[in-house]
């Protein structure tokens, strides 16, 4: 099996990695309109590079963008036609957006946070894939299943709640995570002390729902203890903002 | 070392228990006012239990008050006076709420969340102590290193920021995980698929300063997903809000 990859992003690099190292996958080129991005990938990958998407190949199996959401349908219709199966790894596009360009398309969205620097086995990462054509599916699904043990069909429709659902659970946590770290900076505290709490908050939820295992002053409405923390914050008029509507989120279970 | 347990909420239950497991450690009365709690946190300690705190044993060596912060002074008031450490678990109370009532006293704080359904070793947590007067110090810091591996002295002023610091990470965190839970719940789909993404997320901040871990389309500023995103949440305009919010506060950086 041929693929191009198209993107050379945090999804396009590790997605990539993962196909490579699946016996009788050949990723034959990889596509990036920033040409050191595209050649780093594509050494890493030990394939050719380009930065014109008019200069895809025509004769892969696979073609897979991993791009930015708003790049993608640009790409797409540069892409020159072929008789290989698309797809997308966004978790807000519509499969539709290759409608109109090929027959043969799908999405494989997988749900996991990527960052270039940092090692990730693919095989616990839920992967969500959705096909356009009947005939593509076992095709798409056996794919899917030699990357992840994890693999779930989904509409675009519900993929777009998933995605929403990733933003919070993953993007939001993380910038609460920066917003702690900075509070002890401030302090000249180790960041390190907050490890086994985050370690335990995020454990907590695999036996717990959220809102059962939610603890602190909001749930205890601890009005002493939510208005020193606002007046510590006064310097910071956001933080505050922010720490005051998520303890009345707490309160209210919005 | 005979102790008095003063609560029998989630810290009160977890602390006593590890302290119970101490050699040489003898728990030798509860406190709480809602007699149920008292007892049944009293028959897992094997001890007797009071509802009424000026009938709190004088002969103690330790007098650990895990309360509710408004709830510490008012108890402490009445307690008998004696000759034992007084030690309060407090993230925010000062350790000087104690001045006045004793000479010998101080401050034993667990940097962790805690539910009582939920076993968790003590060994890891990070104690944070703060001791009144010099001679006592040797008798709390032996308590905390025979309870954890992470022993840190701590001025009640730093302790009141790495508490706020833990209201982020752990309380603003887990409500941030519920959110997430009811969008997915809402269609339809599995709390389950977030654990791999919720765990990364964890995981790297272990190896990563939250700020260069963060991902998604706010650090983006990826317009297209985030107005999106605000018109699926149009019907629950606080998490619309915290949405707005939390993007502006990734994007400024703040």
């Amino acid at each position: 099996m041929k693929v191009v990859i198209v993107g050379s992003g945090n999804v396009a690099t590790h997605l990539s990695l993962a196909m490579a190292s699946l016996e009788g996958i050949e990723i034959c080129q990889v596509y990036s309109p920033t040409e050191a991005h595209a050649q780093i990938l594509a050494e890493r990958l030990n394939c050719d590079f380009i930065t014109d998407p008019t200069q895809i190949r025509r004769d892969a199996d696979v073609y897979l963008f991993a791009l930015k959401d708003q790049a993608l349908e640009p790409v797409i219709r540069a892409v020159p036609a072929n008789n290989g199966l698309w797809l997308h790894t966004s978790g807000s596009m519509p499969m539709q957006v290759f409608a109109g360009y090929t027959e043969r398309y799908g999405v494989l969205y997988p749900l996991q946070t990527f960052s270039k620097s940092r090692e990730i086995s693919f095989r616990g990462i839920p992967l969500f894939i959705e096909c356009h054509r009947e005939e593509d599916k076992n095709c798409l699904e056996d794919l899917a299943r030699r990357l992840s043990g994890k693999v779930c069909e989904l509409s675009s429709e519900k993929r777009r709640s998933l995605h929403l659902a990733a933003v919070f659970a993953c993007n939001f946590t993380n910038h609460i995570y920066a917003l702690a770290e900075e509070i002890l900076a401030k302090e000249g505290l180790s960041r390190d002390y907050l490890f086994p709490l985050i370690d335990e908050t995020a454990a907590k939820v695999h036996e717990l729902p959220a809102r059962e295992a939610q603890t602190g002053p909001a749930i205890r409405y601890d009005e002493n203890i939510i208005n020193k923390h606002l007046g510590m914050l006064a310097d910071y008029p956001d933080v505050q903002m922010l720490y005051r509507l998520l303890s009345q989120s707490i309160h209210k279970k919005v």
